[in-house]
């Protein structure tokens, strides 16, 4: 299996690039509208065919690639299940497995950043390796917000408790933002260090996610319709 | 082995953290002073003892976190050959190996972007993997300038085709910046697609590094003296 993380430098933004090298069959997932000719080029320098865009969700930080890659590729793109997406060719929902030859990609519906949120369990029939891609459920010492779009702070920590925390402690956690500088960490690592998780009932994480106090992300009112479009026939404010 | 990517969003720079799983041992390369708080609660969290920080180079463009993470551990300061920073604790040339339990953490000299310079060859008794530290030598599609203290576009053409691209085409390529949002690539990979080095002689990679016409990088006057003395002593201007 080919595995890349990449990064959106202005909106802290991890995509990842996955793919099986025998087929060359390969996936996007999160796509950053910016950084498309780059990670086209990537795709042709690799000799890669693009079959799937991925969403782990309808992101409001920034607009995805996925519709100007479908114009460059025949790639379907796909999205949550409810995700209110309406140009993708495709939703998923829990425990549907997307297939680039010997390499698996598992859906693990996680809601509570939105209410329609996917996390996707990578592994491949080479090796028992699990590259878990938490999107904006579970973070490196923290997670996605939950004070928009549907969030819901009792639903992130079921997701997270639950379902991510139940996978074996050497699962990779690759999410989709990190705003320190960290690219990795694992679930064990997570469970023994997330200030958000450690030590905090339900109730306790949920004060923690409604006293956060943050700014809406800057680009909340164009990201969000745009990306509903598949980031279409819009304009990239700059 | 654990090996980590960390980076520095204002310099783009990469800083690894390299450890011995089984004695907890480790080593971080090219730590920058604006992170060490958070490598060195990287380092906690995960019960590493830090024997080593090492230097690729004398940086320009940012001061180390070598000085601050010394008074805060009992780790030795390491740098190349002739890089004439006299706090340093060692210096170490071509050949030479730095071991962490099972892992070797093996020295090639590249000079090139200054005239003292090492990449390191991280290997493990584990497994044969090779991750290649690449500092600023190779980068990804690209690589380090050669226009001030003492660059030498001659010398990188040859650090890069004859010490660099000897190495196994499955080598992992970790380069010291990445100003793109690229996290890694592999020897095979550079040699197919890196346009400074594909088709191009000794004369004409000379041409091309000759002509490039970069600005200083801002914080050259205060990052080259502050990091001669290992980042300490000095004032970080922000």
């Amino acid at each position: 299996m080919l595995f890349r993380q990449l990064f959106d430098a202005e909106t802290s933004t991890y995509t990842y690039l996955i793919a099986d090298e025998k087929t060359g069959q390969a996936a996007l997932v999160d796509p950053v509208i910016e950084q498309v000719e780059r990670d086209y080029k990537l795709l042709q320098e690799l000799k890669l065919t693009l079959l799937f865009c991925v969403e782990t969700h309808v992101h409001a930080d920034h607009i995805t690639g996925t519709g100007k890659l479908r114009e460059l590729t025949n790639c379907e793109g796909i999205v949550p299940e409810n995700a209110n997406v309406s140009c993708a060719t495709r939703s998923i929902k829990d425990g549907e497995v997307l297939e680039l030859g010997g390499v698996k990609i598992q859906t693990i519906s996680t809601p509570g950043h939105t209410d329609s949120h996917n996390a996707y369990l990578v592994t491949s029939d080479s090796n028992d390796e699990k590259f878990l891609l938490t999107g904006d459920s579970l973070f490196i010492r923290g997670c996605g917000r939950t004070d928009f779009q549907s969030g819901n702070p009792a639903l992130m920590y079921h997701s997270i408790t639950e379902k991510l925390f139940t996978l074996p402690d050497h699962t990779w956690v690759y999410p989709g933002h990190d705003y320190r500088g960290h690219a990795v960490s694992t679930i064990g690592e997570e469970k023994q260090n997330n200030p958000r998780l450690v030590g905090q009932t339900e109730a306790s994480f949920i004060n923690i996610m409604n006293n956060l106090n943050l700014p809406d992300p800057k680009k909340i009112m164009q990201a969000v319709p745009a990306n509903q479009q598949c980031g279409k026939n819009i304009t990239v404010l700059t």
